[in-house]
């Protein structure tokens, strides 16, 4: 695996349990996964004598990032290594354009979208509708890279970055959904329910399996999409699709491929974790079930906060609720920074929205109820 | 944690997850957990500079097995180390007969025994009525050092391995069961529901959880013998209570002070993980929920079979059945040796032992109903 934050770090016990040599390639020996696991090799992901050489130890190559540069892969491909997902499909989750261009000509439902080289292209765009969105074409993740202006002042300022941008309609969503499939190069496909993703500043702060009064019907919709997505661009590995649930139905946001953050709650409320799911997907091994193991799952990321001792705060956390999972990624706690997250299971819904708020809140601030 | 094996291997992932510094002293860089873990020390457990070089960089000093000698353990608590569960504690997984005569003054039921010197003392000891089961005092494990003898000659053949002996009844038990308890230096307990084990030549074979058809009132009794033998010993960490079910009621067999066999159902089976519950245990952490996750766990350890690719065969196993949880420890398949286990979990107990026996054979030798 290619990168060595939190989603290498999370496969880490998957690749335990399979018992498969699974090995990092991590920027650092302070990375995620490298203070963890033994089979390291420090290096940069960017450079085609580092990818080469670790690529060298291993039968398959994947990643926990989509940062790696397309034509590097391309030519680890052409000495015979097992790249998957392969960069035909990775181009998808580095090109934003291309996604869009991609999904529409596979008429797959998206905001309206245009690139645009600079503010009378947006503002030809909005005809006047503010506000737009502006998407960095690629290098974007985490709302970085993502821009919600509401004047031409505003893109105008966004144009200041230097950046190849795309202007996408605000969508009037009813809130956000996500889909998370794998499929392997034998063409076997699996399907996680459909859940609710909960944003704030462009962070994911809450996910809820499955999500809470989908119509069946769209859940299955959203299912079949994407596997036929994962199908059409053939994704090997973990695809996760990102929607908006409008009155008219549902709209693609934003796709990738590996490990994905609205999957974290797989770990402990499925039968088969999605970082497990993907292991197997890249060894093209049969894909686990991805049932889940509870009625409800809810999910909530745990942010850096005011830089007190996230450990100190484990004793009041765990004894407030001793079912609560707690998954910390060895990660400096800068303000708003993903450095864990906590997992309830059971029946209702709220109740356990309200008991994973509670323990993240107090792993960041001190305190239940946030500062 | 000292000791490198697969209960070190496994609380690997519950170490992952709370983001605590878990280090393993292995015996060797090829040692199950060593070939996983980063924070990795090579040394032998049974020399107290090992112990004392690796005790510096500890914290709170733990164990994946019983052999470090206790006069070891003393010396290091006597420089301040926290040593969990204590060399006090510990003494009675190493002395059997300290075990029984301690259990026995509480009034706790076990097999009738007697310390033995020669085969005059055995043949005293059963008063004509064979079989008799022989013990070694120290250092036995998973069958070894455990003799059923049929005859004053069988006994005679144990005497000549040089070691000392206990005598024990031969209990004419309806099955086995086991509790795993924890207990924190705080004194907080939890245990696990009781569950059924399933031996052949004194290899755990199976695991049943909870233990199908057992009475609440003797399943509450043994979880209550549990809590009050750790609290009476003084454990922290787990403690696992081997019983054997007779129709007079329990008899405590064997006493582990570590994860245990008994209690690998709970990865995937129980809301805490014996690793993890154990973890919380040793570090003075509030302790997790031990509540089950399913109606139904079963566990099947593999044990090396034919010498053939266990990886090859996860094809068949993963697609027959693909909701059943592979758990491989790195261990070299040799014939009858735990080198992994596999665990599902639902609700009709005959089902998941049939498909938990497939599984576990078909990853042995190649075949789901064995040779």
């Amino acid at each position: 695996m290619v990168g060595g934050g939190q989603l290498a770090r999370m496969t880490c016990p998957a690749a335990i349990a399979l018992g498969v040599g699974f090995r990092i390639l991590a920027g650092s020996a302070a990375d995620s996964a490298a203070q963890v696991w033994a089979r390291i090799q420090v290096g940069d992901y960017r450079s085609p004598d580092d990818l080469k050489a670790f690529a060298a130890e291993c039968d398959v190559l994947t990643f926990d990032h989509e940062h790696v540069p397309g034509e590097h892969l391309l030519a680890l491909e052409q000495t015979g290594i097992q790249v998957r997902p392969g960069p035909a499909a990775l181009r998808f989750t580095q090109d934003k354009l291309a996604m869009r261009e991609r999904l529409t000509s596979l008429g797959i439902a998206c905001p309206r979208y245009a690139p645009v080289r600079d503010v009378s292209d947006v503002t030809e765009f909005t005809g006047g509708k503010w506000p737009v969105v502006l998407k960095a074409i690629s290098g974007g993740y985490d709302g970085k890279g993502v821009w919600v202006c509401r004047s031409a002042a505003e893109a105008a300022e966004v144009f200041g970055h230097g950046l190849a941008l795309l202007a996408e309609e605000y969508v009037g969503f009813q809130r956000e959904l996500a889909v998370l499939a794998a499929r392997s190069p034998h063409r076997q496909g699996a399907v996680y329910p459909v859940v609710q993703t909960v944003q704030a500043d462009g962070i994911c702060r809450e996910v809820i399996a499955p999500a809470p009064g989908l119509a069946p019907g769209r859940a299955a919709r959203a299912q079949a999409l994407a596997l036929r997505i994962a199908a059409e661009l053939d994704v090997t590995g973990l695809l996760a699709v990102e929607l908006f649930e409008t009155a008219d139905g549902l709209l693609v946001n934003e796709l990738a491929m590996r490990p994905h953050n609205c999957g974290h709650w797989t770990i402990d409320g499925a039968r088969t974790s999605q970082f497990e799911q993907h292991l197997r997907a890249v060894l093209d091994l049969p894909l686990g079930s991805p049932a889940p193991s509870a009625p409800v799952t809810v999910m909530a990321n745990v942010l850096g906060g005011d830089g007190g001792d996230v450990y100190d705060r484990y004793i009041h956390v765990m004894a407030a609720d001793p079912a609560v999972k707690i998954h910390m990624y060895g990660k400096e706690p800068r303000p708003g920074r993903k450095i864990g997250h906590v997992t309830v299971t059971g029946e209702d819904v709220d109740q356990l929205r309200d008991r994973a708020r509670r323990a993240a809140s107090y792993l960041r601030w001190g305190t239940e109820e946030g500062p």
